[in-house]
This record gives structure tokens, sequence and C-alpha cells, in this order.
């Protein structure tokens, strides 16, 4: 059994569960997890008796190409919605079919509603959410894999960008840099656009790349990640360039204590929220709450934010499996930032980290 | 009056007409157009009375330098949910509010209704499609030339690449070096993931650039485009690497001749459907129709895809300020395919193309 038709078996008890006889998939990331799509236009629909994916003439040979064996493959015009609603009317003809509702704009769940209700009226047109998602939430060993390398593609240009120096280099050439170094290595892309804020901009947690030239005695923050084989990593390392005022010294030393205490929470069993108030109240109890804007992380895999959510909003308990950013920051308008992010998969009795590029010690920060 | 101002202005003339209160904006270019924020979660509130961007706390400082001063900016929880729902509640007490559904999930425009009915069971919420992509249609001169400068970059990117021959190289390898030549003049970024399909991979339109070696003898097709503060490019060259097949030497000559037709046929008053079709009948009338699966051309501005459609489907009719493209493809399956695509604004009178690389000349491909 390929991993994609093991993925969806879970979906079909997923779908059994939630009293639903197919499943139509518009989110891209879902649709190529559960058939190996790999293209900008496909809705799949997964059911009790349907395993179909559905794209323009765009995609006539490479979906071929792609897509598992036991999918079948219809090309139809670039608006799918007709040839959708045949495939769920043929195969559920007095079933309930779910629509991805986190996914599907209103305009489009409303068209396909009423093209099924056309073509069978005995069909019940459901939202369903997180169905797919749920099962994306536990990676296997191949996903683990991929996003192992894309780990290490990061660790691979950040330690030859810093090599090469950043101080007297705009931040713009160093994200560059970075990203030209991720292509040279065999990366899809970056998984986002990099970030390199050096100075008052690390402030930003968002920051775009911009010309300010780094220089000497600031914090740099810089995130970003790789895609290998679909999957993205992500990583931050904030890195001072010389002896730092005091307040942001004090900012770098908290945010490391902050951040090695919640790695060390990973664990299962944990809840999220409760992961993020390891690092949120080593924060808060050093008087720089309110400078952590930010959750403590996200979920990584087919997308760079994916579930489980870790924040004080999370509701998931981290399980075996999970693969989950660790970043608190702090932020201080006007002088700078620090953001100290890794990449974790959570084990049977704890969490292996998949970043490994070093992080500059807190003495060398306060020197 | 800044341009976004008096965009905002003309939104609200659309409101009027469409009997609504507030437009509920959750597209991001939409957003960016309105209001000037760039980043990657925010909601506006634009309205009679209203003119408001929600964004989260890591664009507390970026949003703040971006957005027009003349709009207000709210700093939420990651999901805005809440924030946006008092904006709505706050400025529509008994009024008619817009969500846009062919942007707003189902499950988030289910979250939002619920919560303005909750704040203000007085406010009627309603669909709306299109009011932002209908102004967006027209580009003003700044865009023009944002998009223009777009153009050039693929134009000077594409041949310092060819300059530097194609033959030997992997079409990832041509791909990766038509990317570093983009950002280093430049460029945001490039607007889609460059297409590089040489051989019997040119009839995938939307292939990936794979370690296939580029030969001698074969078309290559080549689909680039650029970023310039925001806007997009697209443009597409076919390569002929030497002599053809008398099959594919064909193709290129009649993509080549319906490619031609279609760019002097671009003029205020001509209906897209009628634009496709010119181009549509003369590949048609070659015998090869079914070897055109993709409408003529799209739109292009701050998406690279947007308003208007080129295609059979298209019911939009040509004005100036329009950019679109004019991309007719024959697809060989296994031997080869050829897309030539130029960028072009609608002027008054015509069209002026803003690609400007050259064209394989026919003779040259038939050689």
């Amino acid at each position: 059994m390929t991993a994609s038709a093991a993925r969806r078996a879970r979906l079909r008890e997923a779908l059994e569960g939630a009293g639903l006889d197919a499943l139509v998939v518009s989110h891209l990331p879902n649709v190529r997890y559960l058939t190996g799509y790999v293209g900008s236009n496909a809705v799949a629909v997964i059911g009790r008796a349907v395993d179909r994916v559905v794209t323009d003439a765009r995609y006539t040979v490479s979906a071929r190409e792609q897509v598992d064996d036991e999918v079948a493959v219809t090309i139809g015009p670039g608006d799918l919605t007709g040839d959708l609603a045949a495939a769920v009317a043929a195969i559920a003809p007095s079933g309930r079919v779910g629509l991805e509702a986190a996914h599907l704009s209103m305009a489009r769940g409303a068209q396909i509603t009423a093209r099924i209700a056309e073509l069978d009226p005995g069909v019940t047109v459901t939202s369903a959410v997180g169905l797919v998602e749920g099962l994306r939430l536990i990676k296997d060993d191949q996903e683990i894999a991929a996003i192992a390398r894309a780990a290490d593609m990061v660790d691979t240009a950040l330690a030859a960008v810093l090599e090469a120096g950043i101080v007297g280099r705009s931040e713009r050439a160093v994200a560059f840099a970075l990203q030209t170094r991720l292509f040279e290595i065999g990366a899809e892309g970056p998984s986002f656009e990099i970030i390199v804020a050096g100075g008052p901009n690390g402030a930003k947690p968002h920051a775009v790349p911009g010309p300010r030239v780094i220089g000497e005695g600031e914090l740099v923050v810089i995130d970003l990640g790789a895609i290998a084989d679909g999957y993205c990593s992500d990583m931050t390392r904030t890195i001072p360039t010389g002896p730092l005022p005091a307040r942001l010294a004090r900012a770098y030393e908290v945010c490391a204590q902050a951040q090695a205490a919640a790695l060390a929470a990973v664990r299962p069993g944990i809840g999220c929220a409760a992961l993020d108030g390891v690092a949120r109240e080593l924060i808060t109890a050093a008087g720089l709450g309110k400078a952590f804007g930010h959750g403590l992380g996200h979920g990584v895999g087919l997308e760079i934010h994916e579930a489980p959510r870790v924040a004080r909003e999370g509701t998931d308990t981290l399980r075996p499996g999970m693969v989950v950013t660790i970043e608190p920051g702090i932020y201080l308008e006007g002088l700078g930032g620090v953001r100290i992010e890794d990449l974790v998969v959570v084990t049977d009795d704890g969490g292996r980290v998949l970043s490994h590029s070093p992080k500059a010690s807190i003495s060398s920060a306060t020197v």
C-alpha cells in the first residue's frame, strides 16, 4: 500500500466517524497528501466508493504521472465545479457529502452545493472541518525524513552565509545569499519569504529584508525554511554582531532561557497551551511578557503553518509524530528583537530537535 | 489624495451601488490595494464611515508604516474574527455588510456572521463578489509602471540566461539561473514558479523544471514572471534549440501566427471570448484545436492570475487600462509543446506590449 493509499484508508475511517459518505477535498495540500497530485488546480473526491481527482487540461500529463494508480483522474474545464458535482452525485446518490469549509470559499461552496442539488437532490451537502488536517497532524516516517532533510538544508545554508560574514551587508543581500544557497543545495524553494531583520527592524516579527546595512553590536533575526519533497522546515537564529546594549542582551538571555525550557518540556501528553505557558511565564516573570506578542509555535509539514497551534489558545495535546516549532520572541520597538526557533518532532518520550544550527551563547551576547 | 485613498473612494461608490454600508475585505491583495498593508494576516473594513485594518501583533510596527494615515489600524489576536466583528458592528449598527464570498472560507464566513449577529443583531451580513476586483481590473499609471518594470526584469533575465546557452543544462539549472538573475536585478521574487520544459515535458503546460537535460532540436518552453513593487509580470518564450521535427515546427508556426493575430486584435471594446476566438480559430483551422487546452490569457496585476479571464468563457470586454496576457499554446503529448505569451496593456486605441524579449522567427524554427 502506498503512503497516500494508507492515508485515504484512514480518511475513510474518519468519514465514517463523521457520518459522511464522501469528502470534497479542495485544499491543495490535502489533495497532495491524499493522492500525490502536485499542481495548482484540483479537487479530490474521496469516499466510501470513490477516489477521484478532478483537475484541468494543463495537468493532463503530470496528474497522471503523480497521482496514485488507484485514484481516477478527470480532466475538466478550468472551473472544476461541473465535473466535481458529477463525481459527487455519481458516488453518493442519497448520501452525505462534506465540503472542506475551512478552505472552500463561500461563493464556491454555494456553487458546488447548487450543482450537486441540481444533479441529485437526494445528496445532503454539509460543512466538514479539519478531517484531513487531523490525519496530517501525525507525520509518518517518510514525512519526518523529508522535514528533517528540509531542516538540514537550512542548517547548511545558514552556516555558509554566517561564515562569509553578515556585518556590512544589507538585510536583503543576506536574505538573497541564504535563498541562493538553499536552491544550490537542492531545496525546492524557501518555505516562506526569508526574514533578515537587524537592529530596530528586528522588532518587527515579520519584517521584510530591506536595504538597511547590518552593523556591529546589534541583534539580527534570521528566520528561514526550506522545502524538500514538498515538506517545509522552519528555523530562526538571532545573531549578536558584537557587544549589545544591556536591554538587548537581557532580552536575548531571557528568550534563550524560555526557548530552552520549552524545548525541554516537549513530550507526548503536554497541552499546547501549557507548552506555550512554559516559555511565556519565564518571559513574563522577567517583565517582558508584553514584548512576546505571538504564540510559541505551530505545526509544520506540507504547509509552513499547520496544526497544531502552540499558543495560549491552542487546544491540541502533543502526540508522537507531531512536528512543531518552538519560537519565543521578544520585540522592543525602536531597539531590536530576538527570536529563537527550533523544529521538533515529538517522540515517544520527549522531542527530537531537527534544526541543528548553533545558537549564540548567552555570554557571547552579553559580552 | 493617495492612490489607495482614491481607490477607497471608488469602492465607496461601488458599495453604494450594491446597497452595502461596508465591506469586510479579507483577500490580502485587495487589502493591500485599498490600504497599503503588506503582510500575511489582515482584514480591512471599508465603508460609509469606516476605514480600518485589523491585523495581529506581528505587524504592529510594519502595518503602521505601510497603511495610509487615514486608515485606522487595530491589532487583534491571530484570529481576527473578534476585533473584526466589533469593527463591523460599530460602524453599521443596522446596516448591510458584505463579506468577500469569493475569498472568505465557508467556516470563517459563518464565524464572522455569527459574531456580528451576537454583537449587533440589527446588522445584515450578505455575500459580495468582485467589488474590489472590479476596481482592480483597470490599472492606474502607477500600477502600469510597476507591471512594466516587472516585465523589463523578465526581459533582462531571459536575455542573460539565453546568452549563456541552455543546451546541455538541466531544466532545473536554467530555471534557477533565471530566478537568481531576477533577484539580482531587484525583483521581489518570481511571480510564480518558473517553468522550463524541454522536449516531451513541454507538452505539460505547467511542468515543474526537472533534471532533464535540454538537447538540440527540441522546443523549450520558458514561462516566467517577476514581482516589482508588489506587481506581477508574466511572459513565455519557446526556444527551438535546432532543426525541429516537422510536427513541432508546424506547431510553432501555427502558435506564433495565432499569437500575433490575437495581439493585433487587442483593443478596447473587444470581448474576451471573441479575443480568445481569434487565436483559437486559427489553431483549430490548422487541425490543432484539441492541443490548445487552456484559455488565451488572463489579467495580471497584484496577482499573477486576476480578472479579466480571456477565454471562451470570458464575459468581460477589454477597456483601456486592463493588463492581460496573450498566450496560446499547442501541446503534443510525448513530443513537445509551444506557448508564446506577451503581456499587453489595453490603450485607448489598441494595445501596448510590455514584454519585449525577441521571439524565435518561424523560419528559424523550421530550419
